[in-house]
């Protein structure tokens, strides 16, 4: 199964992908997506760039499934309805590509990844390189979006392996698992 | 010149097309894209429907330039930020298929089309339907976004008289027009 992550922003995406064979994770590629091309009040422009860069890391990787990292409000209203509009244009990339789309908060990743809720970026980067066998830390938006796919990887390897048992488990993991699944 | 205009919302989001030809403008077609038939929490499946509703209107009447409608800050600030992403779809659908994207408050558009901001939803219908010579008073978004493609109709009359005028005419129009052109 191979996975793609998304940390959306306005001005930075990350993205990540990994193969997962079971409980075995390999590293495929990781990045950044820029809209610091474009003049800052082009929103139009910024959200293609995001639109056409996530839909060229989809053609060039082409992944199963998609694990993008859920957004809050901000405190100034403005930045919310602008990350909105970046994130809407990420998730719009990959139904485009009819990939399935999974979402995870930041707390539910950085639990995954370093074992609790308030990891540093820079704790998520070493643990990223260690878990994936690395030769050198991955930058801290490329990280994330690393962190969120290997998220996903646990989240399918538990499910699997409690579809194995009884109902009522199952029903208890939906429940313990957080995460909105489509 | 073919204009589309668009009035984007997460559960609704109206489309209203015209041919301006200079002065004159005639109704081409106009309508409403629907969230309703997937659930209200499944997110990605609803951008999916606005995405490609836009690109069929797009594919459909093949509009030459797009107006679409300034969102702003709700009181609750998740609705901000789902209006955002449902923003963000729309746009991505306009720019994917290369169309130059208008914004306009829905402010401006009121003023342009009853004559003050303050006119209620009846008035823009009952004014839509005069200004396009219709049988019948079309939907409210969709009377919306018939009145956003005509309010840039109106905005590139008064830019193209205004560019045969000096210099600082044109200064001065372009502060007084407020729409901000991609």
């Amino acid at each position: 199964m191979r996975i793609l992550g998304i940390d959306p922003g306005l001005q930075t995406t990350g993205f990540g992908v990994i193969d997962a064979d079971g409980p075995r994770l390999s590293y495929v590629a990781s990045g950044t997506i820029k809209t610091s091309a474009v003049a800052t009040g082009d929103l139009p422009a910024r959200l293609k760039i995001i639109f056409d860069g996530i839909r060229e890391v989809t053609a060039r990787y082409e992944p199963q499934c998609a694990a993008v990292e859920i957004v809050f409000v901000n405190v100034n209203p403005q930045s919310t309805l602008l990350l909105g509009q970046a994130r809407g244009a990420a998730l719009t990339a990959l139904v485009s590509k009819d990939l399935p789309v999974s979402e995870y908060t930041a707390l539910q990743m950085k639990k995954a990844i370093v074992g609790h809720g308030h990891a540093k970026k820079e704790q998520i980067q070493a643990m990223i390189k260690r878990l994936l066998n690395l030769p050198g830390e991955p930058g801290k938006d490329a990280a994330d979006a690393l962190g969120l796919a290997i998220m996903h990887a646990h989240a399918r390897v538990s499910f699997e392996a409690m579809s194995k048992s009884t109902t009522l488990q199952r029903r208890q993991h939906a429940q313990f698992k957080g995460g909105r699944t489509y």
